[in-house]
């Protein structure tokens, strides 16, 4: 962030010393955790008009050089700041282009945000094979728009879903579910298409599977998979006195084996919270357990 | 629900068998609370195209006969249902106009959602007296669009907020505040005007004194001025292990009494839910206590 356009607080003095704190914090995550197994540091250059692109270029080729460094920022998030690139950066084609002039666009780079896409700019990010991350209430909140997710799976763009607090209002991974799902629908709405409408599988996918493949771990988590480490949630949808037992159950047919593990999982998505995960293990060691 | 367009299941059998279904549940309501202080008949129409002319007729007839019997009805949730409106009342000006034609706009009606009015209409239901009931979780959930409430504030309408479960998710007129807040922020965006979104207090308005102007209930209930009804909760923002005790109290700054207060309310707002309201009150009495 050594820009002139970043608030003075918020500026690195020279993209000499940006770049050697940089430095600093890979080197120091580096000598706690060798293989950033647990914990592991990711380039973060908050968005494009924060940043020149000489610092911007640095980061580009370290990732070149150390293939296991991820980088994140935002992308498209509001329509004033995609002027703003495009007058801070004259000579791209696009704001995703700003990115990809530094070499960051890559299999390794989290994009959040991503409203206002063009179609070039969405081929561009697919055949960079580099993810997004969704984060419905952030935008719903701060009024920047409905991101078109489908149009982004579509493309074979790798998602996820964030929260992006404190832009959102909610920490809570299955609040930001009810609002991805919320905010397709009005993007189906808008466009008059059915199909732009996700599913509550669809969105779950989003939550677990799509976030591992953002961050390039889905040979480690993601889901259930035989040789994946066990990241798991129990959910009890018996808990009382909370918004999940206001309702009765099923419909008025009698639910078959089927059509009950979706009512559960329709139950929780819609009326749950942090009251029905009784337990939490994370690579196999339990480390929340209410029970 | 007389008329052929409503779903077999759903209808009355004929005017005349509706008529009479109406007058009974309005007799034995009677009965039991003669002056209508804890339960009221409504008259509910479902909606302009689940009824015939004639039974909304005899039903607004109703209301000016009895000035006591409110009645309640959807106007103007989508597109498609505006335009059957339409085409099944052909002689009738808009949407408010079907049920005006009827008697059915007056100062004891609330029509629920109300997103895509004319400004006619709006003009209509204004100075019909009518209120709105704006349910923004159910709009975004089916997909119907985002109600613009700020040009329905601008017309001196008498805004309250609903659930309209299941159409929305839940049943927390907490929540419901929330998504108003959202939906507003969405709007905003959408007309690329900062006044269109409202605030936490005017939201909390339309939950509390703004229900119950819609209701005619202002003169008892919806604020704490003397001599109306103790209709209270007690919230509790110190209840541990919940979202609200994520993250620290107050910015920066030191803050003021006033300021403190603002922060109490927005994190509530935004953060709290039922295991922050610890006592409820209707009437003066305390109908639950968790402590």
């Amino acid at each position: 962030m050594d820009s002139q356009e970043s608030p003075e607080f918020y500026r690195d003095q020279s993209p000499e010393e940006a770049n050697k704190a940089d430095l600093e914090v890979i080197d120091y995550i580096t000598k706690i955790d060798p293989t950033y197994n647990i914990v592991s540091p990711i380039l973060t250059p908050r968005f494009a008009p924060s940043c020149t692109h000489q610092s911007m270029k640095w980061m580009g080729d370290l990732m070149k050089k150390h293939n296991n460094i991820p980088c994140q920022t935002h992308i498209s998030e509001n329509e004033n700041e995609i002027k703003w690139v495009q007058e801070l950066f004259p000579d791209s084609k696009s704001y995703a282009d700003v990115y990809d002039q530094a070499g960051l666009l890559t299999e390794r780079t989290i994009l959040a945000h991503a409203i206002h896409l063009s179609e070039d700019e969405k081929d561009l990010i697919s055949a960079r094979r580099s993810g997004i991350s969704h984060c419905p209430i952030s935008n719903s909140s701060i009024g920047s728009g409905l991101a078109p997710v489908r149009s982004l799976l579509n493309k074979n763009i790798k998602m996820s879903l964030g929260t992006d607090v404190s832009g959102g209002y909610s920490p809570s991974i299955l609040e930001v579910c009810r609002q991805a799902l919320t905010v397709s629908r009005l993007v189906g709405y808008t466009t008059k298409n059915d199909k732009d409408k996700l599913s509550v599988s669809e969105v779950l996918f989003l939550a677990t599977l799509g976030g591992a493949q953002v961050c390039n771990l889905e040979h480690k988590v993601g889901n259930f998979q035989v040789g994946k480490k066990w990241d798991a949630q129990r959910v009890d949808l018996s808990v009382e006195n909370t918004p999940i037992d206001l309702f009765d159950w099923y419909g008025a047919e009698e639910p078959t084996p089927e059509s009950k593990i979706k009512w559960f999982v329709d139950k929780w998505f819609f009326s749950g919270d942090d009251r029905n995960t009784r337990q939490v293990w994370v690579d196999g060691n339990l480390v929340l357990d209410k029970d």
